[in-house]
């Protein structure tokens, strides 16, 4: 058996790639690379890689990690600048002993070394988004911050080996320097080959609260299937936070076991993903929470297409 | 009740000044920054705040978390350099509702602009450290990498509030910008005023692969005393590590939940942690591993002044 599943719709392409690869028998840890990397290359989603928005002094800092289940091996980088693949750093690290994990200038050097592509990250567009985000909090006191796809993927090979991945530019108009879930191994992702595997996506700050991707991977591990796990662990958190603090970000999660199986989980209305495995071709699907369990539709072409055409229409400076 | 539990030998100055505040029915958010910040302040720990070993470039970067257990308010900063009191800075960023985490450059230009205490944490001493082992690798291709001993305290308040901190400047010859365990939620630390919490000392990036803290913290949640939930954390990772790798780097962790009750485990043979609570007054004790159970004793008065006097003794340049 064969899998991947990653978050949203813009993951649609890549995961496209890593399909034909795993068909191929090609490992895990290449299809995720590649699968990924196709969305940080492609300069219209506003949340991963080049063309990602930039934190409030207008630098795209990106944040990504990986982690393979087989060894546990791990690599992330967080805060990186000016390189256009964080995914492809993150993998290298995790071939490290120690040091997997490095921030900023220190994870820049490591890559420059290491001879990865360098890149200005800020696209013209982000810039324009940046400078009307600037003139919309001036006039409206808008909250800065929203934003927050992260795309993070499960995958399991035909060898049965397991690797997860995550990148992100993190909250538009973030401070400097901040990192949210998606670097962190147990937060935005965690993978076992023994279990399965899972990812997070949306307010980071408060999913590194409840260590979701951890806390699915380890429910799969007593038994449960990767829906009942998803859904279970974004609710029991869910009541935990409402009950500590009122109040709870938006997260979205996926799933998948060593067969391939999958689930998903979210507490908001409109969260896409992208899944394929040997019995199912690859299918977009649309999340929402109805009475307490997520609940998947296909995502119809024309909702696809909307969805596309909204991220690339033309842009301009208020 | 209150209580208080720390990692190593070096934390008993701070834990009597923060046993002091907890009977005078202090907060644990004030005492547990306190006391985090006497062993920052001590120029002889080579491992945490001021005198702590830099990393490949001479530079000393530190990393320190702050979680409440009440909210689940955390903060966090890695890779911070030249202030003072990285627990403190991590405290103040726990009050943000987000960036919560800031790393490198960010965090110092926050911790500029909140009027924290700028200093060169590099001492003299430090400075002879790290030219010996630059000597010592070259001469006898010595791996670069030791010393890992984390600062992390729980603390129960009589108001019922648990907090938990770490302070680390993180392994002794790092490449710049690398992180460990010890400002990652769920790894270097846990709280929550419903349990517990718990915090790990150790080779970071095993214990990032294990998300320790959190899982010391659930499995007591289920029911467990902190010493079982301490020992079953450990070793069942153990287990795991050794059959997915073979080998496990060292790892410690304290445990306290909100009865005031503790645990510790260890994988080691000298761990030492520093505990009081309403019932008993501040001891030290040592613990190892004996048949698959961690087994303490109260560190006597020579073993404890041989571990002032050797971190004292005098250092010459090779």
């Amino acid at each position: 058996m064969w899998g991947i599943i990653a978050t949203w719709c813009m993951a649609r392409d890549g995961v496209e790639k890593a399909t034909k690869m795993l068909k191929n028998k090609e490992k895990a840890e290449n299809a995720v690379e590649i699968a990924i990397k196709d969305v940080e290359d492609f300069p219209y989603y506003k949340s991963v890689g080049y063309g990602g928005l930039p934190n409030e002094e207008m630098e795209v800092e990106l944040d990504a990690a990986y982690m393979d289940g087989s060894t546990f091996n791990f690599g992330a980088v967080c805060a990186i600048k000016d390189f256009a693949n964080p995914i492809s750093v993150a993998k290298k690290l995790s071939k490290l002993s120690e040091n997997n994990m490095l921030v900023s200038s220190g994870a820049e050097a490591y890559a420059h070394k290491e001879g990865f592509e360098r890149k200005n990250m800020l696209t013209d567009r982000a810039k324009i988004h940046y400078k009307n985000r600037i003139k919309d909090i001036a006039e409206y006191e808008l909250k800065p911050y929203s934003g927050h796809d992260t795309v993070g993927m499960v995958c399991l090979d035909v060898y049965g080996n397991m690797v997860s991945g995550t990148s992100t530019s993190g909250l538009f108009m973030k401070k400097r320097g901040r990192i949210g879930d998606s670097p962190i191994i147990g937060s935005g992702l965690y993978v076992d080959n023994e279990v399965g595997g899972a990812s997070a996506t949306g307010l980071g700050e408060d999913i590194m609260k409840g260590i979701i991707s951890y806390e699915i991977v380890r429910m799969m591990e007593t038994g449960a299937d990767p829906q009942t796990a998803c859904d279970r662990t974004v609710y029991n958190f869910e009541r935990k936070m409402m009950k500590k603090r009122g109040k709870i970000g938006d997260i979205s999660v996926v799933a998948m076991n060593n067969k391939g199986e999958w689930g998903v989980s979210t507490n908001i209305d409109n969260f896409s993903f992208v899944v394929a495995n040997e019995l199912s071709d690859i299918k977009i699907y649309r999340a929402k929470r109805i009475n307490g369990k997520t609940i998947c539709e296909l995502a119809s072409k024309e909702w696809i297409e909307e969805y596309m055409s909204k991220r690339m229409e033309p842009l301009e400076e208020k």
